[in-house]
C-alpha cells in the first residue's frame, strides 16, 4: 500500500466531497499534517458542528444555526414580499447579489410525482400560511428552475394562493448575461421573446 | 451575515487547505452537510488520525502510523540500496512511478545556513548509521532537488559517506518529458548537455 492506513482513510473521505478527486484529495489530507493542532482541532469542530448544528427555519425552511433564521429576524427586510426557492443555496445566491429585500421561502424540493415527491413533501404548508398572515397588500416571487418540476411547483404555489388576492409574479426567463446570441438554445431563446419588456 | 455562523466557520477552515478559495470552501462545506451522519463522523476521525497518528518512521523518517514504516519492514527491497529525499512526498512521488526497489532515507529538509538550517538539524546521523550498516556493497542515491540547499546537502551526504566506500549517486539532470527544447531554462539546458548519455 502506498499510503500510511490512517492517510489513505483521510483522502477517501476528502474524495466525498463533491469535485476532489485523487489528487486533490490527497494533497488536502497531507495538508492536514501540516496544520497546527489548534487549526486541527478548530477544523474538526467547524465541520462537526456544521453538520451538527445546522437545521431549517421553522418559519422559512432556510438553513440556520437558531430557531428562526436571521433573515426572518430581520425588522429591516419586507415581511409582505416572500422569495419562493428551491433550497438554501438559492437563498446564498440571492444573498450575494443582494438586490432583494424580502424575506424568503425555501420548499427544500420540487412536486415531482413521477419522482414520488407530491405537494405535501416540500415546505408548502408553512408557505400557506405565512401569505394568509400578510399585513396589507403582499407579493409572491416564485424564483424556481424552468423546468416540469419547477413549473408543475408554480402553477401549484399560484393556485393554493389564488383565494388571498395578493401578486403572484415569477423571474423573467431571458437571456443571461454575456452570452452570445447565436449560441443560445431555442427554448431560451423563445422565453426572452415572450418575456420582452418594452424599453421606456 | 450571509451564512450561519456555524457555516461561516466551516468555510473558514477549509480555505486553510491550499488551493481552496471561498467558492470551493463554500461548495464543501454545504456538501458537508449532505454527508450521512456515519459519512461525517468518518471524515472527523479520519482527519483526525491523519494528523495525530502520523509521525516519523524512526528507521527512515518517513510518514508512518507504527514505529517502522511499512516500506522499511518490506523485505523483498533491497537493503543496501538507499534513495536520499528531502520530504515524504518524494517518497510518495517515487513510490507512484515503482521504478525503485531500495529503500528511503526522508532528511526533512535541507541544509541552508542562511535559513539557520544545519546537518544536525536534518536527519542525517541516521542515515550514517544505516550505511554503516550496509552488508557488503551497497549504493546511496541522492535524489535532491537541484538548487543552492540540494547541492550542498548533496556535497554534505558525499563527504560524511566517503569513508563508506559505497557509491553514492544523484539523479541525472535535464530535459523533463513532454517539453520543448525551445522553451526549456539555459541551466536545465545546460545540466542536460553535461549529464549527456551515450545511445547504445
Amino acid at each position: 500500500m502506498l499510503y500510511p492506513e490512517v492517510l489513505a482513510n483521510a483522502i477517501n473521505s476528502f474524495k466525498k466531497l463533491p469535485g476532489i478527486g485523487e489528487k486533490s484529495a490527497e494533497r488536502y489530507a497531507l495538508a492536514t499534517i501540516e496544520l497546527s493542532d489548534e487549526e486541527i482541532d478548530d477544523f474538526i469542530k467547524n465541520v462537526k458542528d456544521c453538520k451538527s448544528k445546522l437545521r431549517r427555519c421553522t418559519e422559512c425552511g432556510h438553513l440556520t444555526d437558531k430557531e428562526v433564521c436571521d433573515i426572518c429576524n430581520d425588522t429591516n427586510r419586507e415581511d409582505n414580499l416572500l422569495c419562493v426557492v428551491e433550497d438554501y443555496k438559492s437563498v446564498f445566491m440571492f444573498e450575494k447579489s443582494g438586490t432583494f429585500n424580502g424575506k424568503y421561502h425555501v420548499l427544500n424540493g420540487l412536486i415531482s410525482p413521477i419522482d414520488g415527491v407530491y405537494p405535501e413533501d416540500i415546505n408548502l404548508s408553512t408557505l400557506k400560511r405565512r401569505v394568509d398572515n400578510f399585513k396589507g397588500d403582499g407579493e409572491v416571487i416564485i424564483a424556481l428552475k424552468p423546468s416540469i418540476e419547477g413549473e408543475t411547483t408554480t402553477l401549484y404555489i399560484k393556485k393554493i394562493l389564488e383565494e388571498n388576492h395578493i401578486k403572484v409574479s415569477r423571474l423573467s426567463y431571458g437571456i443571461p448575461m454575456g452570452v452570445e446570441i447565436d449560441y443560445l438554445d431555442a427554448i431560451t431563446l423563445d422565453r426572452a421573446l415572450i418575456d420582452r419588456k418594452e424599453i421606456s
